[in-house]
């Protein structure tokens, strides 16, 4: 997905907030608007907004000398989820399509990025994530919820590729891959994180916190911006990426990255009204579509 | 209120609302957003929010040479509320206290200006109020509405300013303002407008057209901007804010734009995380504050 002018805005407004996260003062953080606003002109729309992320981002770290703001939103994120992850493991257990229910909150688990960035309580959304109460649960938006395809093409590959998004979400993910590697104990499945710091998203550390690299292979894609933009990853990576019978991606970010090609699934909640106008879906709902009917 | 740096990517956000309002082609709406970029370093944070509006508008204006982008929007929403108006004044007339009921829906006509800029189904919402069941009507929010203390002050006043803020709001003004005069027939009423367009804000055609002429003299702030900033108004203009005995504040640009000034009692619906935060309510407040109190 390119960079719409709707995101310009968005832009300020995160370098704003990444500023503050990263505890600059006012004066640097009016600065580091300055130097965004001094970007704009040689700003290409023709970039996704995640390489427009990370050049923000990279800005406000080299600024603000602070590489990793969002370190502390990570740890309570995997905190908070991990928390819960019994009881999710018992609303899975105990549901008639165990694999449905875990991909449902895998996406799900989506919110808690939303959340820590916009102090809307995380612990009462997982709750209503856990109760099953959650109006954004897929099948309400059958439209942008293809799980037969979906289910159809898990059978039927070998190599699994799921590309992570954020800390915390890690535990979501986690969940959905134990329920994949239950019913088919014979898959490889493969977790990719980013390799250095970008936002909320999930490193390595992340993973194995989380517990990923008990049914799931973790590796990076060598990345430091918030989605799988292809030529900025590892050949090892991309080597990983052409070969996988499927592709899982995790997030918005992925999918504003990530153009037309086979084999990929994106999960993702649609946090912002530029992709659920580019998707043609309401904010907030909750999306499994196969890449080719995008 | 000075302006806020979480004002600046609003800037952005609202100079593209208008460049596309403008008609404006895609690469004129980004050589817009380039150009108020450019202004950035320039700015001052001294400055209040609707000084700050003026240069961003003007700077749309200029460069879709469109001199008045809201005109259909202000004669829409002016159409619309006029449609209510035998409604609004059967609601006040049967109510017990027609002074307060008039006075709520008239903030509560500020929805009208938030609704037909954020895509909200405006005749739904005025239905809301019609019916009385808007979860923001004042009573709720006693903190910030006190009734008493207007009530009082209005009693005791010979002339009344009215600082006027968006069209189609016009028409709750004049409800108001005629049961001011039904309950005070000898006080003098003076109804304040901005003098060229700038966003939806009325004019005096604007104020003529609801019918505000009936009960008030309409008077010019000689402004072109979306606040009422003291000394950019007419001479004129400001020897009538002085010898006033009280001023009715309409909409979050007046609040925005006057400090601490005696007799001022703002009413506006709090619509930006900004305001609220320095106001210290919720958005969607229905604030009616005595100025000293702010």
């Amino acid at each position: 997905m390119r960079t719409y002018l709707d995101c310009i805005p968005c832009f300020f407004k995160q370098a704003l907030e990444a500023s503050r996260l990263a505890g600059a003062s006012k004066s640097t953080q009016k600065k580091i608007l300055r130097k965004i606003a001094q970007g704009l002109p040689s700003l290409s729309l023709k970039k996704t907004p995640p390489e427009m992320g990370q050049a923000i981002y990279g800005q406000v770290a080299k600024m603000t000398k602070k590489k990793d703001p969002y370190l502390k939103i990570k740890q309570k994120s995997n905190r908070l989820a991990l928390r819960l992850y019994k009881k999710l493991k018992n609303k899975v257990s105990s549901s008639k399509d165990s694999l449905l229910v875990a991909l449902e909150l895998a996406i799900a688990g989506n919110i808690i990025d939303y959340g820590v960035k916009n102090s809307l309580n995380v612990t009462e959304e997982l709750d209503k994530i856990l109760r099953y109460e959650h109006k954004l649960i897929g099948k309400e938006s059958k439209k942008f919820f293809d799980y037969e395809t979906f289910r159809k093409k898990l059978k039927k590959s070998k190599t699994i590729l799921y590309l992570g998004d954020n800390a915390g979400e890690t535990v979501f993910d986690r969940i959905f891959i134990e329920e994949i590697k239950k019913k088919y104990p014979k898959k490889r499945v493969l977790y990719a994180v980013k390799e250095k710091p970008i936002i909320n998203d999930a490193l390595a550390k992340d993973a194995y916190f989380c517990g990923i690299h008990k049914s799931a292979e973790i590796i990076s894609s060598g990345l430091d911006l918030p989605g799988t933009v292809l030529p900025k990853c590892t050949p090892a990576f991309r080597r990983i990426f052409n070969k996988a019978d499927i592709i899982i991606s995790k997030g918005q970010g992925n999918f504003e990255a990530l153009g037309k090609r086979g084999n990929l699934f994106f999960l993702f909640m649609a946090k912002c009204p530029v992709v659920a106008r580019h998707v043609g879906c309401n904010i907030g709902d909750i999306i499994l579509l196969q890449n080719k009917k995008m």
